[in-house]
């Protein structure tokens, strides 16, 4: 059985170009196999910081593979390259705000410069789109903050039910 | 008298279809008789998730009936029905982001979903529009968080003063 | 030599008639002298909440006058004069979200109408733009809350580089 899948877009020119070594993929990867207690697979994606590109990603693993969860890092920050939150805005049905605010709160705990992320998320179709940063120490720091509440959304918006390892992460639903 | 005017939007599908009873409504009306020492009255409405409805209603209140302050119950998660937002974004002069902000950071004390809601609030003409969620242990949880900064975000705007219960909450008005 | 250029406009109808002395701007300055070690000049606008004034003084700073860091007081409450972050919007090809919350919830600390602040900020080219209050003591209490990030997110927009005063506040730079 293949179980649900998570997307997992690096975005990155210099990795995307073979001249630096993805690390936020793969720290992405490892964080959820400790963390989400489902049969998953991963579907992995590295590209350029172009808008284009982000969007055909995006709406590719959402709407074509089926994804219920897609993850990106980099991209995030001020600079002129960095459009991955314009790409993700675009492709998105609603935007959730909670999601940028909660991570970007708790990634000042560690730096002060966490208040120049433009990470965000939302919803499109029967899928979750989040954004994290770059480095692969504040990808761990930001889906800590926020992975509690991934699950229910994800039932929200008629995916299917993700279940976390307890001691990891307790997945939170309402009583009804 | 009949002193200032409050609206209340119960937005929910199954409760307009008679299949639930509305306890938003109810529950933000007790708040206020609790809270507000002006002498006021609600005028009420219960309507289906529907972004034209939703925005009639608050144009209506706001406009036609001079309601200062509009509540809103339910309609702000991430499913496909749920566009209370976006109603609300849609008639607002104004977007106050801080409200949203500050109400989810005060039910994330509750739940780690809070960060699902997309409750927002801002000013159109002389009246102040605020999304609340539709369960209504949560909708205390919010009015707490925000109320002492609702009679000044009034006078601001040139509606009528509201005065609150001091044991209640304190409305906060900067000296000048 | 006239090192790094900030900008400082104060956005008000009653001082820039002369009705009202500018408090505001003259406070940015001071707390400025006190925080940016690096050798600096200040230029100074003082305008009234007209948008398209607002935009215009916002670009000839950052176009035109090369100001690395452009810093407005005043106009970002919901009355209907307030339009200084409609503007600032209206000239940013990035926003930083984050500021705003981040200011919000410093002054939420001194008073509970901190949430009615529509303050926000981004990048244009290679400058900052960030909106701080009108009231002189709420302007350091914002600036306290959001400097140490400031130099780095000039670097990575490619602007000049500031050092701070680090007894007053430590400049952060993420090791590469």
């Amino acid at each position: 059985m293949s179980g649900i899948r998570i997307g997992i877009v690096t975005v990155s020119d210099r990795a995307s170009r073979g001249e630096y070594e993805d690390l936020g993929g793969p720290a992405i990867q490892a964080w959820f196999q400790d963390v989400v207690a489902s049969p998953w697979q991963a579907i992995v994606r590295l590209i350029p910081d172009e808008q284009d590109a982000i969007e055909a990603t995006l709406r590719e693993l959402c709407d074509d593979k089926g994804c219920c969860l897609v993850v990106t890092t980099g991209g995030t920050g001020p600079a002129l390259r960095d459009v991955t939150p314009e790409a993700t805005r675009a492709v998105l049905d609603k935007e959730l705000e909670g999601f940028g605010e909660q991570m970007r709160r708790a990634s000042l705990a560690f730096v002060p410069t966490a208040i120049l992320s433009r990470q965000t998320a939302g919803v499109r179709g029967r899928s979750l789109i989040l954004n994290l940063p770059g480095k692969p120490k504040a990808i761990g720091e930001c889906l800590e903050a926020v992975m509690a509440a991934v699950p229910y959304c994800i039932d929200l918006v008629g995916g299917p039910r993700m279940e976390t390892r307890p001691e990891r992460v307790v997945a939170f639903r309402p009583k009804a």
